[in-house]
């Protein structure tokens, strides 16, 4: 129904707008150290516009633990096949892209491919657990 | 209302029952490896009388790429106090422990302490994708 559409909530409504970024040249440690220091498990790989060329996650840096000394950086272990959404897709849609790739996050960009911030499979179950308790 | 009550989801109608688990004197390195087998992010640790001890996360291994040869077992790095849910808590419930504790899983056992399954951040963004698609 039409009033649903209306009042589904859209990703700028729950979005992180704290993400942390890397460039794909920087070593795997480094890439560590911002992911604790950010105490988040995904990272958004730029170029030197700016520019989102891949992701690297907490899961990437156990191909760098399984294979000691073979992997240092970023660009050996990112995904370079991002899945995005934008501030304005609602947040089912979102949730289904999260769903279907097997994944838990989407940077959202913007027309320029400027990174605007992240959304997490935790932002949604946060979303969720207010559902009942508003 | 009471039938939303009557309705609510609970953790046994979403969690994964196919969760992964290691043993505490194991190396972070197997412990990579079953993570990146498992495509999950999250390994419970058990004891040898298969109770939960812990959890390690592909976050806690970024404790070790950071830190390169100072840590080498999976006890080292796991967390101790685990946040848990069961089959029957209502999602909502766990959806804000998630929250509230700022993790992307839960552990679901029984009441021996047995691992059950995992309920993720993820498994809860399915819920939510599904809601007004269903
Ligand atoms: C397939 S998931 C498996 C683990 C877990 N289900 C999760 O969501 O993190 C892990 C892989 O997904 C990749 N990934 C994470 N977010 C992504 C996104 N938005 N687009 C493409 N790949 C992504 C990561 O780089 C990592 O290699």
């Amino acid at each position: 129904p039409m009033h649903e559409t209306v009042h589904a909530p859209r990703v700028c409504d729950i979005m992180d707008r704290h993400q942390v970024s890397i460039t794909e040249d920087e070593e795997i440690r480094t890439a560590a150290k911002k992911l604790l220091k950010g105490e988040t498990n995904h990272l958004t790989v730029l170029n030197l516009e700016g520019r989102l060329v891949g992701m690297v996650t907490t899961y990437d840096l156990s191909k760098a633990v399984a294979n000691p000394g073979k992997v240092s950086l970023v660009r050996e272990i990112m995904t370079r096949k991002v899945i995005t959404t934008t501030p304005d897709e609602v947040v089912d849609v979102a949730a289904q892209k999260l769903e279907q790739y097997n994944i838990s996050a989407l940077p959202v960009i913007d027309k320029a491919g400027r990174v605007l911030g992240m959304l997490t499979a935790l932002d949604l179950g946060k979303l969720f657990g207010r559902r009942w308790t508003r």
